[in-house]
């Protein structure tokens, strides 16, 4: 085996990209990287020996099977709507494939055909779901393998800036898909606690967040993200009755992103009319309740919200957004959710000088020896600066690492996967660490005797 | 012309079928009443000389064609998503349509194909959508052909129990689907105010009804309906400055609904894990905020939701649906939505004993003669028993008489319409009165020499 295809040379890529170029050259690996925009996918490969960037509409299916037959490993950073494509012509052709994206019910089903061809299928390979997956299996692995009994299990992850270059009041800038942050929580997310099964409505999911103390870095908001329950029989955890994976924010952020939903500004279903012409202020006018009282839009607003004064804390980041500008949006056809995308784009973008920062966090609770005892383990990654962001390298590393083993026959674990398992977690972590992945770790004893 | 068929027998169709038989006797017509279930349509038929009840799974494309092949006119009371494969097959076979149904942008595609056959799709020809295109448009015509200058239209609706019957806190009784009235109202309401384009998320809908005075009925508390804006066109109004569609519940629904929503059971999304072994006090406790306080579940549920009491009015409400018994749910795999509509469904049944009751009442203002009016125009129409609707009476009848029209060749209206047209609604409305449907008109005087 010795070429690797990387379909896809977006933001997540570069990191991915660097580290398999700098194996190839020990390897003798040959890196292909393709991509819709040929210019981006040549700009990555940067002229190495041992690569090529090539241009490809990853739909027009002869033109992608040719590039997947010539591959002995796939990594498919597209949409996750193209990754089934994709991995049916890796079924068909016989080739690995590995993604970061969440596996959808869909590519599970591929799993016996894949398993049945000695095919390596990977997903959740990135940061969240990835490392996450990773750091906690491993955790959960050992408490379990010295006698431990797991009682709570909570992980906590956020893509945020680092301190040095916080500077707007919402305390946070965008280092992933806009989109996902904007549309984060609709449905109703699902956890468990005190062995009871909790469920939240996304009209209350930014009102119920929980502190979470990180080590060294003060105190941080956490809601509910997803379905929690899934992580019961991913995981093996068996009747754990504390189990909750959440979205990390700083504080302030939860209760100031309730007010937008509250608002209505992140339904994605329908085109505000005449959206080119009309202000900000004028948007803001149009979700005004009847029922709500004051002498501006900003003052009815915030007495449809609750707010203590047109001047709290929620009422100055929405101000700061430019919300209540007479400002036109200049968006044709556009819905709340992706005007308020374009507008958060502009406001929350991270400056190349800039840097972001990771913040991950587990939280174990169980029982050993007739003692309850917690667990935290902390990683807190920075990034360098805008184009080689905290948030890059910990998606594109952990994939990097796992196509090199891959690639050396290191991996047994065919059939569609997630890296749970002791063979992907051990060696993937352990790397990781050379590039300064490392989990900080607090145990402690809770109560005595129990 | 002589040959009629209806597809679908279920609760909306026996006005129609009856009506449509009564008429066959005189006008020499044979009707053919097909469903999925053979002995509902004998039943419905019963026996006329003039009718014939027969077996049809209309997803059967040949048994479909063959009975719409020796038809002249169809109509189609199937759920909507089967509409347009019969629309498709009366393309085909060039057979005119009609649906009491919402037209889909699928069907209005059909548009010119129809009309270059000479072919009548007539869609929304029931109660809302249907007597509120007709009785509205009719009223706006008339002030529009005198010289008035509209400022105002509103159109409210209301399917609910009439007062005899009303032995509920809710007052309220299915008479219509009741999946639609659960889901009700997700995605975000809009209308025109003052000028202004208005925007209501799902999560506030319920919270910003306003009162609407029914002559000799009382006050009724009203939501706004979906999208309001569409009708500008349907109804060719211009640049009017109020435009809203909604509708009516009893005094105190919306604000049980709104708690109903934010606590999170209309959520169709989702399966509740476990939910044949939980109970309904079990369900409402996985919903409770961990920021509640009380020390019961009731208790809590009422401060999550800022209610006064666990005893308010509100909570007496949710309290009287029994859902803080202590009872399973026996339903597999159920969503909150699905859990909420089959528990409603035996708390809101219209017994066979009971009457319903629809109330339409469209509110004009307009400027004629330099003064500013009002016309108000009323329907309140009761239902006979619990089989024999108002509800019933009032999608079916309208569709019997238009078939009646277009069997008698007096409609010239060719192509995909929605009866705004005055051939349609005159002829239709002037029947109507026959049986009852009458609205009361009141038109006053709200301000001289404007």
């Amino acid at each position: 085996m010795n070429n690797i295809l990387i379909i896809g040379a977006g933001r997540s890529s570069t990191a991915l990209i660097n580290y398999v170029l700098e194996k190839a050259k020990f390897y003798n690996w040959f890196v292909t990287v393709a991509d819709a925009n040929h210019e981006v996918a040549l700009k990555k490969i940067n002229g190495h020996p041992n690569g090529r960037g090539t241009w490809l509409d990853a739909t027009k299916v002869n033109d992608r099977r040719e590039l997947i037959q010539r591959a002995d490993v796939v990594v498919s950073l597209l949409p996750p709507h193209l990754h089934f494509e994709v991995a049916q012509d890796c079924i068909k052709l016989k080739r690995h494939l590995i993604t970061a994206s969440y596996i959808s019910k869909q590519l599970y089903a591929l799993g016996d055909e894949a398993r049945s061809k000695a095919l390596i299928f990977m997903g959740e390979m990135g940061l969240d779901p990835g490392i996450d997956h990773m750091s906690g299996k491993q955790k959960i692995d050992e408490i379990i393998a010295k006698g431990g009994r797991l009682k709570s299990f909570r992980s906590y992850t956020g893509g945020l800036v680092a301190p040095e270059s916080d500077d707007n009041p919402w305390h946070y800038k965008f280092t992933w898909n806009p989109r996902n942050v904007v549309l984060a929580g609709q449905g109703t997310a699902q956890y468990l606690e005190e062995g009871k099964l909790k469920y939240i409505p996304y009209n209350r999911l930014f009102t119920q967040y929980r502190t979470v103390n990180v080590p060294n870095m003060g105190e941080w908001e956490a809601y509910p993200n997803r379905d929690s329950l899934l992580y019961r029989e991913l995981y093996d955890l068996g009747p754990i009755p504390n189990l909750l994976r959440g979205t990390l924010r700083h504080k302030g952020f939860c209760d100031a992103w309730n007010a937008i939903i509250q608002i209505g500004l992140t339904d994605g279903s329908f085109p505000i009319l005449d959206s080119e012409e009309i202000t900000y202020h004028e948007l803001m006018e149009s979700f005004v309740s009847n029922k709500a009282t004051g002498s501006s839009v900003k003052e009815k607003i915030a007495n449809m919200l609750g707010e203590p004064s047109a001047d709290s804390p929620v009422m100055q980041k929405l101000e700061w957004l430019g919300l209540f500008r007479k400002k036109k949006l200049r968006i044709k056809s556009a819905t709340p959710a992706l005007i308020l995308e374009q507008l958060l784009l502009e406001k929350w973008k991270l400056k190349d000088t800039e840097q972001d920062m990771v913040i991950m966090q587990h939280e174990f609770e169980y029982e050993l020896n007739r003692q309850m005892r917690r667990l935290t383990s902390t990683l807190v990654l920075k990034g360098t600066d805008g184009n080689n962001t905290a948030m890059s390298r910990l998606v594109g590393l952990p994939i990097g690492i796992f196509v090199k083993l891959v690639m050396l026959g290191k991996i047994n674990s065919i059939g569609v996967n997630i890296p749970v398992l002791k063979e992907v977690y051990e060696p993937v972590l352990e790397e990781l660490k050379e590039y300064g992945v490392i989990f900080q770790e607090k145990d402690e004893v809770l109560k005595d005797k129990v």
